[in-house]
């Protein structure tokens, strides 16, 4: 399989995380974002979703949306559920990610890491501050009742919290309050065959 | 089961959409948000998750975001899919849905139809018409090609793409040049058991 991506993306770097611990193969295309490569009618043909990143399968199916390709990956494997309640509650948390969390402290991280935080932006930034701490709670009440996101043993849920949570500080998130999280990152860290972000 | 929502909520309307299309009776518990309730500790005790809908399971355990609680709901119906890449494809497009369809379309359509467009947000409702558009293009493209989101058949894709779709309109978002999603509305509207939202 193949997966079109950029590393400096979190959301591609989830699934990056994901296959190296599953011992997933998978072909990496760089896809450079801001050369506009996304919006080429090739890439289009791909997906109508024109973001990275894309998985394609061996059969030429194409899949959009990190959380839905993780959740594909890991397919009977330990990081899903079949139980049917299990498996809804990891969407729970990969939707809560994507709605609660990413939009505040991605993007936060984006505009102080990658833009060198400029004037112009400097209003956007501090108004991700509050909605980022928020997800920040959810998340540390959650850990304080059990080891991962969805009970005792880890799932793609949290594969996909931990990709922007890890770095939350480079978008200006102290985790030093939350001492359940920084418990959560250091389980994450310790999986066997953990590899980091670049 | 009971599902804790505000009627006026696009994201409660998919699951009451989805229940009565399936013939699932759901106990409603009308949560007032602007009043606070759903950051009482009673609440809270429900779910970390601060929001509204969340289902209250039988025996007792609670789940919150609305695609999450569409698939948990759909389980083996014909509207989710047993195929794991079809699955997949279906949670594509609810990602796709939370992260770059909702933020602009029904915040557009609170910003107008609830709050009457006062002139504080008048720059954030226009701000989000472009954003509105691509997902709607986003959406055109794939409904040229098959008649529901994910193939020939409704899944949850639907459900929950057509909560705040089928009233764009009210968040500025003028339907007439999409042509595939007016017959898809039609589609969605035919189903059996369909019901409106209030």
């Amino acid at each position: 399989m193949k997966l079109c991506g950029d590393f400096l993306s979190g959301n591609c770097y989830k699934i990056k995380l994901l296959a190296a611990v599953l011992e997933i193969e998978l072909d990496w295309i760089h896809i450079d974002i801001l050369a506009g490569e996304t919006r080429t009618p090739e890439f289009l043909k791909r997906t109508p979703i024109a973001k990275i990143p894309v998985l394609e399968c061996d059969d030429g199916r194409y899949l959009s949306e990190s959380n839905a390709i993780l959740n594909f990956l890991a397919t009977d494997t330990e990081f899903l559920s079949k139980d049917v309640f299990e498996y809804a509650k990891i969407q729970q948390w990969q939707f809560f990610e994507q709605y609660s969390h990413e939009p505040y402290i991605a993007v936060a991280r984006y505009i102080a890491k990658y833009l060198g935080l400029p004037k112009a932006r400097e209003a956007e930034y501090f108004s991700k501050q509050e909605g980022g701490h928020k997800a920040l709670q959810v998340m540390e009440q959650q850990l304080q009742q059990t080891p991962y996101l969805v009970g005792n043993r880890p799932t793609t849920a949290d594969i996909c919290l931990f990709g922007y949570t890890h770095v939350a500080e480079e978008g200006g998130f102290e985790l030093g309050k939350y001492q359940a999280i920084i418990e959560w990152i250091d389980r994450i860290q310790s999986l066997p065959n953990y590899i980091g972000m670049e």
